[in-house]
């Protein structure tokens, strides 16, 4: 009996089908993959670690450095499409990657503004996007002009690289700001400053759109933050007005187009009360990928993003994204002060004991405090007991105790 | 850059979570690889061939032979469960495996009652489940005895190794039948016979039953056969009763119970006319493992039978089986007489093109006459629009062409 294992005898790929090659291994790469089995296909993955969540469960993986050229040919080899589970690729790679006939979807002249913040703002002002009031910093002066102008609190962002709220300051005064800027530009970190607005929650639009030009939007969510990441959506947004809700939605249709977008594209947005005290929004950050406040698509959606991710980078005709229930909520399981002695199958039987309706979603990753290992989608009829057993879920997988209280 | 290949360069399962060995290599064992991703495992197969439809997209894959006890248990090592996509492990190697330890799921013990249809009808009427009259069939005498007992036409069927329709004859008349017969019996194939039933359609009820004792049932289907080949299923079953629609599904987890079945259950049914002119049900046919009429559980209930067998195998508590939809139908897509010159990548933008609503699930096989390459999910708030529309687009999927003229 034979492993079997290398390229050769594991022909990850039935003839004929898309092959898309996904850069990066998280997640993201991960989900794309089970989405991929059940369309007859599966993905090829350059991942960084042969236990990384995508590696593990991806039969054709090179194991590779994605800032590497010749690792990124080597990766796009016969591939009909070449996308991506982060922004962090070097777009001259991605530039040479083109010139060579490699498929790259989406593009760099669109990735560049999901990869920087400084240049994302200034695009969506050109296109007259609405985004809070905004300054590159280069020096202590800068930030205290920047304070001054928008008089009122600031918050200090490095340009490239954050996540998860990494590289997000908020300084309470102009001169811890001022000290910020000193320390992390000694460091090289290229920064901008925005103003701290005053929102009321904050929401994510959804939208796929394809090379040649078709786009679909999923409903808008509410996406909860807890300490800079994502620890809730809730689909679709309570109590957003439709009038709202299609502005939100026209708008990352808008920006989906305008800077040709193809694939996944989340927008998030704060959602903040205007001068005459309305329900406004201003857009915060954009990812040109299946998205952390997408992953409801997967049990609350006609299309799950990730199948959608597919269709649109490989130019196939989108999917419906109508909901399968009046809601659907994700909670995010992200790794705990400390890991339970109960294992993680353990506490998964719990959960599923108490809420035979939870959808679990794991990545195979093992424990570390705050990183997002899975997540809990829930659908429901209303939004308060939805969420509350998508939070008590949730909560259980991380702590393996109830929240509420409730007895093993 | 290296292909991440050999075993132990690819660790295909994140410490400490269930590695469920999967027996076969077909769509059954592609789409519990698809759903065990999703819940942060994987599985590990026992594939007949490395381009066979799982081994394509599964990692941890050894290639090896189902009836070998060496191959067996070299895949058994070290998974929390060992399961099965078809029927076809002889059981003295499973109860050999059990011997030394190794978790079957389904046994043996079960197991013997799919693998053996006259087994399994002498055992069904031992515990009282309504099944049509039958009897070993050894000799020409035998059936004509049979058919003369039965007043009426008979269906003569080889008691192992039969699937989609290969291995059921109708007989029209005794000599042909007693023909038969005797060819079928010079090849040494066990025989049984069976009394024609005039049915008025054919139903399906499946659950799932945990070693611990757990049962779940889905609702009921009518499945629609052609020439002896699952064409249709239509959940819920259409015009069902809800008194019969319970008795399915009593008559199901009865025999999950009595017969000690583990994981997905699969009761085939005939719907009759009885006595007094009311629809009522026999059995025909079980299967203990994921099956062709619940694959609309994908895309049209909380749980999916694959995600579902996964739990149940691995004791884990068992999913909710309540509709995303008022209708499901899950229509297969089975290769036509000749391949049309269209690529299936083409024939499915088609169909997304016109239904984006259409679930397409491929297996990633080529074409073959009649052979399973895939099956179409499509929800709605209607039977008969549903219905057609899953048609359609399964239609296309084989034709390449619209049966209601449509132009492309
Ligand atoms: N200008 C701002 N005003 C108020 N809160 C902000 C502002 N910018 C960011 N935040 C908060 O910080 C979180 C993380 O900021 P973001 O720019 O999205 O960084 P990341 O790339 O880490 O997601 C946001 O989701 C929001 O909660
Ligand atoms: N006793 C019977 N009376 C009428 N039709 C039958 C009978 N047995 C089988 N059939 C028809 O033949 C099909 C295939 O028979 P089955 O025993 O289920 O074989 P397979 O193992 O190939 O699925 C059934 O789905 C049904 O349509
Ligand atoms: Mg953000
Ligand atoms: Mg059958």
């Amino acid at each position: 009996m034979t492993h079997s294992s290398s390229a050769d005898q594991h022909p990850a790929h039935a003839p004929g089908v898309p092959i898309t090659t996904v850069i990066g291994d998280g997640q993201l790469a991960r989900m794309m993959h089970s989405a991929a089995i059940e369309l007859g296909q599966s993905i090829r993955l350059l991942a960084g670690a042969p236990h990384a969540s995508a590696a593990q469960v991806v039969s054709d993986c090179l194991i590779g450095d994605y800032t590497n050229l010749a690792d990124l040919r080597q990766a796009a080899a016969g591939a009909t499409a070449l996308t991506f589970d982060h922004e962090h690729v070097p777009t001259e790679c991605l530039h040479k990657l083109i010139a060579e006939g490699v498929n790259v979807q989406p593009g760099p002249e669109a990735l560049i503004y999901a990869q920087d913040k400084l240049l994302m703002r200034q695009k969506l002002r050109e296109i007259g996007a609405p985004v809070p009031p905004f300054a590159a910093i280069n020096c202590e002066q800068d930030i205290r002009d920047f304070a001054e102008a928008v008089s009122g609190e600031v918050c200090l962002k490095a340009c490239r690289g954050g996540y998860d709220g990494h590289g997000v300051w908020f300084p309470s005064t102009p001169d811890e700001a001022a000290a910020l800027v000193t320390k992390l530009r000694a460091q090289e970190t290229p920064l901008m400053a925005e103003k701290k607005v005053p929102l009321t929650r904050e929401l994510s639009t959804m939208v796929a759109r394809r090379p040649s030009g078709e786009v679909r939007a999923w409903p808008v969510v509410e996406s909860v933050q807890s300490e800079g990441i994502c620890a809730e959506a809730v689909a679709p947004a309570p109590g957003l007005s439709p009038e709202l809700s299609r502005r939100a939605q026209d708008l990352a249709v808008r920006i989906a187009e305008e800077l040709g977008v193809t694939g996944v594209l989340a927008v998030e947005l704060f959602e903040y009360l205007d001068e005459a005290n309305q329900p406004s929004i201003a857009v915060n950050e954009l990812a040109m990928r299946p998205h952390n406040t997408g992953h409801w698509t997967q049990d609350g959606c006609v299309t799950s993003q990730f199948e959608q991710h597919l269709r649109a980078v490989n130019d196939q005709p989108l999917g419906a994204t109508s909901m399968l229930a009046p809601v659907t909520v994700m909670a995010n399981v992200l790794g705990g002060a400390n890991d339970p002695a109960m294992p993680m199958s353990q506490r998964m039987m719990e959960v599923w004991r108490r809420f035979p309706e939870a959808k679990i979603h794991l990545y195979g990753k093992t424990h570390r405090p705050g990183r997002k290992i899975g997540h809990v989608n829930v659908s429901g009829d209303d939004v308060a007991t939805t969420r509350e057993n998508a939070r008590l879920a949730a909560d259980f997988l991380v702590h393996a105790e109830w929240a509420d209280g409730m007895e093993i």
